[in-house]
């Protein structure tokens, strides 16, 4: 076929001269990614990072693209040619089963949004199943083992998942770019040329270590800065809370959710299929919460206009000694005429930036290999001093979230509102000493 | 207050100052902007073009802010620094109307964006009335009066609506970066040093001449090459057609309507009020379509399947001498099966990139001013030999679109299908010599 | 060989995989393009623009390499991959004979950058020559027939030299990197991806017209705005004027030149070699004309003066039909005490932006042709509006310099000053009516 | 006077408002600048660093306006709006004394750039000095005591020199745009946000630390991947030897130097002014080495032809402990009829990326503070996690140069050519175990 070229702005254009990427492309569930945001937590901080995950998904394909376009070229003897597609393809596909607000969605349904994704794939009755299939019967399962991290080529595997995959180096770049939180910017097109396969799967030249260290140290500050912002964990926290409550009213009064919210039925009733799933969106859900806000339930009423008009949750960082003292938060957040379960919440962030491979870990990670001028492999932190300062340790912290009332004293509660801020002076939770 | 910043991938930084401006942001009705976007039928050409109408809100009120902030600190004798605050509200409202799909659903359904901004701005029922009557009880009137062209200061009028205003700017920078078609962008920092107030509006000094040239080229530019692309005007055909079908199933099954799409009663009976409109926003349309695809009316099912899946119009351009002939490709779309009042559409885009005052138009042109040396006005193009070569004339085309089955042979209709591709060669309406 | 990658801020990188091409570029000739600024006298006016030959060099060879890389990759059988070494070879040596100040030079030592070039090339005393001929012993004479227009190969001639060659690509985005005039930006990408070899040179694919359009009218505003800059053509009067100073000097005091200027002296006397040639660059130009500071010819002293410490000549815009007048602003010049032959002086600079192919002009233009939809060609200017209404004029303007001492009015001189400034009101000359 | 704009690829444009301002930069002690290159040896390995000190000082004195600019509208009562002008004026000459290839030459002719910028400020003779004195007579010392971290105000001195400086942010932004390589970026424009006037000095509020932080790493990697490159120290190690071979040679031949280099004369003779100094930049002193590439001492015309034609030695990094053996090394290149004390040199670059106050150390550095919420200061490093692990540590390496000859093996030095490279493989010095 003619290739064909979208517009991007992180990698300029998105080619594609493969008809069986272009046909995933054009399946109503890859469409239906456009209706998904990327980080739609983060967009209630950084308002410029709108992106959908159809975006993403077309960026990660790209960078495949051009990984294994070099790979091809140069690296003939390592690389098998027809590998290629088969990543390109895993690539574009890797997110496929996300939903709507997918990471609180799961803690909230149980769902697995991996579990979806190899459902769609191999799924005969997707339009992505028939695409695949057509290429070849057993393309759907080699999809899915690839995004499974079960398919025997390592370098394949990698490419889509590991330390430096193409997943996270679009991610970075896009949620960088759409947020304006520089800090994720880094070389990807000297990543690109010095990326290469070993017998063992994926290492990177000597001579680009120093865009390597870039991305990790980008990626940690992406972390820090955009990911792990109060206020886009507020957002989580709200949502959980609001999702909780439903769960909880859809005991109560089943028919509301009828006629408020069909398609979230089978989840409430706990026995969904693909269909039911694919039928959620961003879209979807927020329609649903736009019509809780008249609810007769004043908790689902009033979180769902919190949730809907942003009037998020206040926070304060607390330590590990002092986290059995919360409880002090806790009873004044219900002195004042709130319901704890519903308006108070702790929500824990923490990111190891890196780590060597540590095979006694429950998930180990693939360390990241450096080819020495004599072709022999070096893990990164042993070449870097950077990134050996960031090894191993893990970063972040943990919240405790209420209702911004708590900080307005303008009414009958102030005295015990008083004392809630003189806990939480700096933005952090410290008790009374006795 | 404390100045409040916004991370912004266009302005780096907004900043927020005045607690009116950040009540404003605060409010319902401008967090709802949040949920519809700003190039809704673009964003399908163009997949990173996803950004809201929120983000476009807040950038145009920055650029008002850096505006008249600078006409503060060097134009004081000339600029009243109490129609700063005026100018700045105006700017973060003055789409505050805008609805989902605003322009196909106004054609449809003989709403009126401006009309809806202007009473979201002066009804008592809203917050943003509350916020700004807080301000002073004629402000309301004032910020709408701005918006609404009757101001009588046209310094704060033209910088709100003019061929140079904060609104256009933003939008071009905008939509160019997001849709990564980077005809769009101009300096809009050399912009800002050369703007100034008159005795009569605004106009610009003759140094920055270039700078506004390069502006009208880059608008133009972003006419022809991105807001006028076919497909993008394919959705807005389709749509047209999906919402034209439901009006007229609206009076064949009511009950539907009432089962599928609640929200969207109040306009189907043509009988509406603020709420029933702020309550629709992009999410809530596309749910609807989204329900509307399992529809028994097998048009209106099909409609809506094309266009949440994305399967587009085609579309040839004609001339207005083969206007007339144009019945020859309807009725060979109806032989094949396609009812063709649903199945074609005849769209027209046009713009004049430039022009000077014409009284005797209908909706005259405030032309743009450059201030001399000496001081003496002179109207742009008959300075700038580029700018001349633009005034006065419009640039576009028109275009029949139809459906892409039009294209393939593989059925019994491809005897039908055969004339109809001869007669459209080259994407271009050629009807047979007689 | 490995590939070597050079970091450049336009490119981002400039790759090199021939031991042919890095061979080139580790020759003294090429490396001497180090000390040879790019637009010497632009410097002056934005101070960015301080690159060299040698960066625009590098850059234009990169255009070249990726242009005939997809040549060969997708059109094999209009393309002769033999050619594509050659391509990139003249493109990297195209500008090799330029030296210090090359356009001022050259009219005043009637040297010829392009005889150079040749020379430079196919000289057997040059490194340059030893390289090429390395490679095939009738290189030299080919890629001089390339930059000569000579060569049979329209495709290959057409690459390096028509309306959008890889030297006009490259200079625009550079220049206007450097300086900041972002006007000079376009999107190379996309041109890459359209541009294709035809039978009878080089063309344009439809779908890419966009960009092409964008490249020419991005071309006209950097010649109207910077390379036109009416400062940067007052340093080329005041360098000309100098030189011409010391061209009269050297007939009456050789000596003076002996000594202060050793490497000039075979330009002075108009006895040259390609060696004396080479061993002219911007700092030796630079170090002779701050020797010339304290000459005892008070002209030479004050204009190297003038020219070192950047006190530049101010002008005037003068219409063809009181050019005949000019002999009052000279007389009034003279009338304060400055020698007119060295104090005043005319510029005239227009620029055509595009045109077509007019055989009956003297050095007719390869126009651009676009490659429709049915593979047949057409001219630019017949598909894009904006273009035609660009061709066949050419835009920009003359000017009469003059010391801007005359605008000083303090001293005994100010009568005559007075009048001068009455006859330069808004920096355009206008004579007395009678 | 009317403001005046210079176009800046950095910071877009440099605003001049200030006749003091604008009246210095028109001195020829500042036009100098255009004929020094900011990163003279860098621009031998990344090509497009080739902009001068006379682009860096613009930045510098911009960036101080800005912040003085802010401080005097939000921190009045804290900031005296009378330091501000010196502030400008400080930043703008912080580098004037900075010479030709500043640092070498430094250590070869024992001249200090920073005595100079002194004595260029305050010695009546200069064109600075007249226009500082003008504008008062005690300025001229004033601006130099900034310079010189005696100015009594801590808050101007810590702008122009501390660890987040005026002086650095420009030179990091701008080697990082011209070198093209990015890791030198940072958020500008957020750092000027949260940058405020203490009673003791400088501090940064605690919501921009990220701004900080990033600039730290920034910095840390520029000095890595650019500052410290192997090809970069090589020129300067080959400058090194090149002067020194004139210094030894200028003892038996003077006539040589008078002939070719007479500029240079009064620094070889031990004996210099302020008025030789400044007659020396970039360009006389190239002149002068391409005059020396036909002496008759081989050992000078050799490397002054290196230098000009960029034939760079090679490296290899050691080891503290493999230091002593590096005779063997010196003893090869010997061997093969190089002069070692000519052709083999060691180049040690460490960088203290950042750390905190220690009043013990000889350079004791200006900690970064940060300002809490409640007002209070706190050091970076104890506030942020990736300064901590950066805090108190060099990095970098040190290397053992020599001519690359050495590692050709077509001569009859093969054998011990062979020895030379068996002990530095991989490009680190590995010494024989016995």
């Amino acid at each position: 076929m003619n290739e064909k070229v979208f517009r991007d702005p992180v990698h300029n254009y998105i080619h594609v001269s493969s008809q069986l990427i272009y046909d995933l492309i054009n399946t109503k569930e890859f469409q239906r990614l456009r209706r998904i945001k990327q980080v739609p937590t983060t967009a209630f901080t950084f308002h410029g990072a709108e992106h959908s995950r159809f975006s993403h998904c077309l960026g990660v394909y790209e960078i495949a693209r051009r990984v294994t376009e070099i790979f091809e070229q140069k690296y003939a003897g390592i690389w098998n040619a027809d590998e290629s597609l088969l990543t390109m393809a895993a690539a574009l596909l890797h997110d496929i089963g996300h939903g709507a607000y997918s990471h609180t969605f799961e803690r909230l349904f149980a769902t697995d949004h991996e579990a979806f994704s190899r459902e769609i794939i191999t799924s005969p009755e997707t339009e992505i199943y028939n695409v695949l299939s057509q290429f070849s019967p057993d393309f759907p399962e080699k999809v899915a083992s690839v995004i499974n991290h079960t398919y025997p080529n390592q370098q394949v595997v990698q490419l889509i998942s590991s330390q430096v995959d193409c997943d996270r180096m679009d991610y970075l770049l896009r949620d960088s770019y759409y947020s304006a939180a520089n800090y994720g910017q880094f070389d990807l097109m000297r990543i690109l040329r010095v990326i290469r396969p070993t017998a063992e799967g994926i290492a990177f030249e000597r001579n680009g270590m120093h865009a390597v260290e870039d991305y990790i140290v980008s990626r940690f500050q992406m972390y820090m800065q955009v990911y792990f912002h109060p206020a886009s964990r507020s957002v989580e926290v709200l949502l959980e809370k609001l999702l909780k409550r439903a769960k909880w009213l859809f005991k109560q009064d089943r028919y509301f959710f009828e006629k408020t919210a069909p398609n979230l039925l089978p989840f409430l009733q706990e026995n969904f299929t693909l269909d039911d799933y694919l039928a959620l969106d961003d879209g979807v859900m927020n329609a649903y919460f736009q019509s809780w806000m008249t609810a007769e339930d004043k908790i689902l009423a009033d979180l769902s206009s919190r949730f809907i008009n942003r009037k998020l949750f206040k926070s304060v960082t607390f330590d590990g000694e002092s986290q059995s003292q919360l409880y002090r938060l806790t009873d004044l957040v219900q002195s004042v005429g709130f319901d704890p379960e519903y308006y108070t919440g702790i929500q824990a962030s923490f990111d190891l930036p890196y780590d060597i491979y540590r095979p006694e870990k429950e998930n180990p990670r693939t360390q990241i290999e450096i080819i020495q001028k004599d072709q022999k492999l070096a893990e990164l932190s042993t070449l870097s001093p950077i990134v050996k300062t960031l090894t191993g340790t893990s970063y972040g912290d943990q919240r405790f979230y209420f209702p911004k009332e708590m900080l307005h004293l303008n009414d009958l509660f102030a005295a015990n509102k008083e004392i809630f801020i003189s806990y939480t002076a700096n933005d952090h939770f410290t008790p009374p000493v006795n």
